[in-house]
């Protein structure tokens, strides 16, 4: 009933990252897109059937490396219900693989909608079995407790967790998160300590809660600052690599065991090939060099 | 680039009502889930089956009566890739009939991410076409504007909008959005402001810009407050009938010509027949008919 699963697959693999899959056609090497089409024409089907297949062949390739993957549910949404399909493709896949599954879905709403969006994402529908099955899901909790409290119950009952969007990575996320209460803390700071109360009806064996936070490697300053605040929430941290944060950026999120956060990395690896101008055929070869290094970087800080 | 396709539609059929369909299982007349079953059994491709015809046949019904339809994503989800295709079929059908689609995902990301949102629910992808196909989206702000203004270019482009949440109908609204700023503005109508600058981008011949906002009919002060703080603010409102907000609560959202506003209704329209206890058979007359009554309530009071 936590994400102790993640820190334990963290911990075989001595690897602190999450593998985002948010498979843009144009990240695609052209042979798989090849040959997918039906006629060299690129159709809602090609394209969710290239998703699956370069997705298939990274988690092959990154499997023993790196503990999680973390689908961005708006790139198999763009491709209409076969996206979607390809996205239950790819978490049963990646599952089979002994991997753990963030569902990168950001979801909210309440009551029996979010236990509809709960069920769909983490656990099952009534006797049909599992819609999309991951292991862990986004959620925004903007709504309060009622958003949250239908995700707590059906984490429970099938070992799952959350991450709650406290302070997001992006440069425009000071306009809301920043702003500051009338108590003198900021609103990100609120939602942290919202968290880590949810947390505690989700507890782990590890220390860490079922309600996890995701915390931007590009502020590293208050990434540091919520470590200290919030010592039973586990972070989820985005904004490695691409968009900005380094190594020294997300050195703050661990705790003085090395513990407690795991780092994503999505257009990184997933486009090492394109940036070390191997073979195209290659391409889950360079995300998993890709993968290690970020591995070994990460290491020196800690 | 607006929402005054969903204005024009209120005015032609007088009706400032939308019709939300989350169609649960359990709303649906068992003659038409006995007749998807494949040998007595619920699948995916069954219940995806029944929700569609459900579907189909209440909008056939309240086209007439109601100028929009609001599918909750959460209730297609629960039914895999399977349900999102009865998403699309629902989306379809609703615009052949001339209904305007609020496709209701409150979705949330920030940069590329968001634009696959947009792109997905309400522009085309790529050269492929339309994944979805919604005529507006209802969206979580929480991330500023990375996470909106990739709408506001899909929308000026495509002609389509967006709803975003201010303040929500639930009991726990209050826990965030109520906290009250160091300006002395709750965190809510902070939301609101940006909504009115955001709109700014995106005006609209009727005097409403295509960027909504989301306003709970169970916080009816709330309501008739942000009607005068956001005069260009056109309102969805959520939370009347079975989540206890009356006619009463919801005049305070319309401005003094009667417009600014749709009252969603789904439980009260789609369970009808049950509340009639009708022959189910006739449980698309009984949700018509709960339209016109609730069509004559609203303007009682305006």
């Amino acid at each position: 009933m936590s994400l102790d699963r993640l820190i334990e697959g963290i911990k075989t693999l001595k690897s602190p990252i999450v593998a985002g899959l948010d498979p843009k056609l144009e990240y695609i090497p052209d042979f798989i897109i090849n040959q997918t089409q039906v006629g060299g024409v690129t159709t809602f089907e090609s394209a969710a059937e290239a998703i699956f297949e370069f997705n298939r062949r990274l988690i092959d390739s990154l499997c023993g490396i790196v503990p999680a993957i973390k689908p961005q549910c708006a790139y198999y949404e763009l491709y209409g219900w076969q996206g979607m399909r390809a996205l239950k493709r790819t978490i049963d896949y990646a599952k089979q693989k002994g991997m753990f599954v963030v569902t990168d879905g950001k979801r909210n709403d309440i009551d029996s909608t979010m236990e509809a969006y709960a069920q769909a994402h983490l656990g099952v529908t009534s006797r049909l079995g599992e819609a999309f099955g991951g292991d862990a899901l986004t959620v925004n909790g903007y709504l309060g407790s009622d958003g949250i409290r239908p995700l707590l119950r059906v984490c429970a009952e099938c070992d799952k967790g959350i991450f709650i969007l406290v302070k997001t990575s992006n440069k425009s996320s000071g306009e809301l998160q920043d702003k500051r209460l009338e108590t003198g803390e900021t609103i990100f700071e609120a939602m942290g300590k919202m968290c880590r109360g949810w947390g505690k009806e989700l507890p782990g064996k590890t220390g860490y809660t079922g309600v996890g936070a995701v915390v931007g490697a590009t502020y590293p300053e208050q990434l540091t600052a919520l470590r200290q605040e919030l010592p039973e929430t586990f972070f989820l941290v985005p904004g490695y690599g691409a968009q900005g944060g380094g190594a020294a950026n997300v050195a703050g999120a661990f705790d003085p065991q090395g513990g407690g956060a795991i780092i994503n990395s999505s257009r990184a690896i997933m486009c090492a090939w394109k940036k070390e101008g191997c073979d195209p055929e290659d391409f889950a070869g360079a995300a998993q060099r890709e993968a290690q290094r970020m591995r070994e970087e990460i290491f020196e800080f800690l």
